[in-house]
């Protein structure tokens, strides 16, 4: 066992997950979970994913608690638990986003940001809520954590512990390279892929489109099925990088416009043959 | 029996899975292969793609001929077969564009244009060449014709029917249609992924930001991995409607580095809401 008592603040897809993964390992003994909408801390409990539903002060006296929601809520969520977080309770949390995730931390937590460790699991799905939880969510998976010069070592060493309990691989990074990365490989993809979908469905003749859409637009829009209320939060978060994201995007499409307008076969056949041979060398050293 | 030889000019995913579906369902008796390549047809014939290698006087004397190449390459095809074309012989393709392939059909057939059925199976995969061939390819996919008013109505009939010997669903189109519909669900996906991955391989540390991309990355990307000759000639086909989609695009993207830009979280909120939703009353109705 490595912590007696885990408090999830939120019971979706990624607390859920986490908490079935550390019950299976023997890693934690009681799951208790708090949150403002009292029908899905129900739900959570009939699926088993909790085994009790607590009040703030409650999960204050977790040993760990974990806040697995959209990121927005992370400031508000940390200045209700406070107050009531017992001495050497560990808060961890598991957004996509980690500058402004720490930002918050340290406004709303004070003395106790030492024991905020910032973590983001690069698992998930565009499923989500705690119908989807599953214990084996994390098994292979990566989680990076960004702990601050502040954090506590120990701190720390839990909420790795009980990520690799879950079956993840744990790395560190800094938390502003960490928000530059995810811009970039995540981020901006979900944002790409909502606009594509989104300018479709706004066609007074989107149905005759759609009608034809086939499995490569299913897999380029998968992510577009992700959570409004988590990618808004995420975009509004990560501002700066994003921003940096798109236009560079936006660059590259217009080099490959410019290519097709002036009938540049040259060009496109170099710029697909980059990508491809990117997307090989990347996909054989990835377990994805 | 509905054709009793077929020739195959491009003996690769598309054309192979053609024949082994056809043999399988005692739709041909006899395939044989053409093209430039000999080794590609020795390995097509090792397979079992096809029965015998022949010259274009040979393919010209099946009783249908399928071109599955690069689109690029139609009308340099054409013109060597168009003189040893028997009586009766119908010529089909499965081009992903298809206005610039009936241009260069009429350019090269003459008087046997109205033996060519410009056709579009909606099936592939980023895999390529004779080894990825399968006699399920076709199984439950839509297979778009779009016939001309030139076109014989029997050429028509039988190339439907093989496609549906096939096991594919078969539609009639407009040509300029198909290429505007394809051109958005399709073709401008294609160059978004392209442009997104060729983007993160030319930065000096694209390495660092591959270490981090995940299943949605991977999913996003996937159809980056196909062919740079077919899509490079996809592209230059069907420019004019390539380019109408991609300015689309670009005016969706941004948009939302606006809704960005100015933290405007409700927007942000409404595309992603409408996408998700338009995204999944899409997949409902799919079988993809």
């Amino acid at each position: 066992m490595i912590v007696g008592r885990l408090a999830l603040v939120g019971t979706g897809l990624i607390g859920g997950s986490f908490a079935l993964a550390l019950k299976q390992a023997g890693a934690v003994r009681e799951v208790v979970g708090v949150g403002r909408n009292p029908a899905r801390l129900t739900v959570a409990r009939e699926l088993g994913l909790i085994d009790r539903v607590v009040d703030w002060a409650g999960a204050g006296q977790a040993d760990c608690i974990l806040l697995a929601l959209p990121v927005g809520e992370t400031e508000t969520v940390l200045a209700q638990l406070a107050p009531h977080l017992k001495p050497g309770a560990v808060v961890t949390d598991a957004g996509s986003t980690k500058a402004g995730v720490v930002a918050a931390a340290r406004a709303a937590l004070g003395a106790r940001f030492a024991d905020f460790v910032p973590g983001h699991p690069i698992a998930g799905s565009e499923q989500s809520g705690p119908g989807a939880a599953r214990a084996d969510l994390y098994r292979g998976k990566r989680v990076v954590l960004t702990p601050d010069a502040d954090t506590r070592a120990e701190a720390v060493a839990t909420v790795r512990a009980l990520w690799e309990a879950a079956g993840a691989q744990v790395e560190t990074l800094d938390a502003a390279l960490h928000d530059r990365i995810f811009a970039a490989v995540s981020h901006l993809p979900h944002l790409a892929a909502y606009a594509l979908v989104d300018e479709l469905a706004r066609r007074a003749d989107g149905g005759l489109f759609f009608r034809y859409a086939a499995s490569g637009f299913r897999d380029f829009t998968r992510i577009a099925g992700s959570s409004p209320d988590m990618w808004r939060d995420i975009a509004l978060a990560n501002r700066e990088a994003l921003l940096a994201e798109i236009d560079a995007y936006l660059a590259a499409l217009r080099s490959l416009r410019e290519a097709v307008d002036s009938r540049d076969g040259a060009a496109l056949h170099a710029i697909f043959s980059r990508a491809r041979k990117a997307r090989e060398d990347w996909f054989k050293t990835q377990d994805v």
